[in-house]
């Protein structure tokens, strides 16, 4: 198996799209952007072993690759349309990239997205994606819109992949509900659309939620007041996890993929009707004077996961 | 030093452009493609001892993984635009960082390149870029537009890049004017930009020269007949090396990202001006029914780098 090998498997089972001119094979890809739409651009990297445990199953790598991407997409309320696949390997293993094709693959069906190119090389196991959608002219949710006053909501649940990932670190079997939102975060595109013209500032919940939403403060020039109390949690990590330790992991966990919003309180009906028909959403503090998170009264801090520490 | 601090780094020296609507520092990129273009995409990873000697100087490897994105633009006729940079690193190198920038950022800067987001992690050094231009609709050259009687032509010199890898791997000192090749490979994007309307097919060589024209042929079903004696060769490479090890490099060496390019005959006159204006054009053979590389009446078989063998 070489490296021409492994590009002309994932070329045969890789979909594509009408406005995909040229797909896997040549140079670059070339694309055809639809008219009087803006360009929306994002890329993350997976390393094994930093940002999933060496014995991920390969699928659950494909997935996580394409999620992480599709969610920073989903924050600014774009929608997704093609991506771009580097995959570095210790040896080309075509068992191994079935699997990750697998996973990767079912993502992208789900969001009718593109793998257009991208390479594979030799080197430690990792997967750099980069994403593009499209986004109507002024309608991209940004990190910069958050105005006083504004209610501060969430959606979904917080705590789950970080409550895996320490149970992970601690030599502990990890409860399969939690691993699977660690392995298989789902990114919340359809909700980041529907947040266009009702959300003020939006931001994935890739680092912590008070480490993200610090980013929203201090870009937007604003403070948050958070209740730790309203934060929601899973029945898994309520019944696996104390409350304490609980509040920690759904606080300052990474890895959920949430979507933190801010809108305004007269939005709360559309928002309400959002929660019923998608996902749901809790409303977990409000935009203050300030320039930081203030959690139950204590300066939050840069409480959230970072790389190099 | 933390990861945000590594990221404000780089988004302080990062410059834009007026097409870039939100650069570093959101959850993505939001930027605004021309109107009646197309857009063209490449992605390419470097990995440390893999793609580059470990001892490479920081600003040459920020060079060169830019400088291999832009080749593959190059190589469309395409006209770059933005790009995105996942940077990992065993740790928070602010010293690597600033060295890496000094030379992606100088490249940046000759293409008007803006660098749009990303992110950095941490892992074993590697570099993952992808980049963004656009081309004329129906401009872009492609791999399979070569005909029966194009002549094939290669831009500048063969084999400097693949003899300062030799050298290393020997354990000789690198001869400083091939290991600038090696390190510094220059983009043709000029070149590629100017082709459009000249070449019936284009490709860049980065596997090797017979391998890469190999893609053409596959991907034109056509053939080529290569003349190894014409292959253009830099004073340093005759200098460096005797014929036989020469050809070799020549035929068969990567990382060059010179432009290889068909053209009927009747482009001559208009190649020829190119060559003056620009880089030396050489014709080194012509397209032939067939369905690979023949070189000197020999199969050529594939010949070139390949990275899993």
């Amino acid at each position: 198996m070489q490296e021409f090998d492994l590009i002309a498997r994932i070329r045969q089972r890789a979909a594509t799209r009408s406005d995909v001119l040229l797909g896997i094979g040549d140079d670059a890809a070339l694309l055809q952007p639809p008219a009087d739409m803006q360009l929306v651009v994002a890329m993350d990297t997976l390393n094994a072993g930093v940002h999933f445990p060496p014995d991920t199953a390969p699928a659950d790598i494909g997935w996580k690759a394409l999620a992480v991407n599709l969610s920073d997409l989903a924050a600014m309320g774009a929608t997704p349309a093609w991506c771009v696949l580097s995959l570095s390997l210790p040896e080309a293993d075509a068992g191994f990239v079935d699997g990750f094709l697998d996973g990767f693959l079912k993502l992208a069906s789900q969001h009718d997205v593109a793998l257009v190119g991208g390479d594979t090389t030799r080197g430690p196991l990792s997967v750099c994606v980069a994403v593009h959608g499209v986004v109507e002219p002024g309608m991209a949710l940004r990190r910069d819109g958050a105005r006083m006053g504004d209610d501060v909501w969430i959606s979904g649940t917080l705590g789950d992949a970080a409550a895996a990932l320490a149970q992970w670190k601690a030599g502990s079997a990890m409860t399969p509900q939690l691993r699977e939102r660690l392995d298989r975060p789902t990114p919340r595109v359809a909700l980041g659309r529907a947040l266009r013209g009702i959300a003020t500032s939006c931001i994935d919940v890739s680092d912590g939620l008070l480490a993200d939403l610090g980013h929203v403060c201090k870009t937007s020039s604003v403070g948050a007041d958070i209740d730790i109390d309203a934060l929601p949690a899973s029945s898994g990590l309520r019944a696996a996890f104390d409350a304490d330790t609980r509040r920690i992991l759904q606080a300052s966990g990474g890895d959920d993929y949430e979507l933190c919003f801010t809108a305004p309180p007269s939005m709360r009906d559309a928002i309400a009707r959002l929660a019923s028909e998608q996902t749901p959403l809790t409303r977990i503090g409000c935009i203050v004077a300030g320039n930081g998170v203030i959690c139950d009264g204590f300066d939050a801090g840069r409480a959230g996961y970072q790389h190099f520490t």
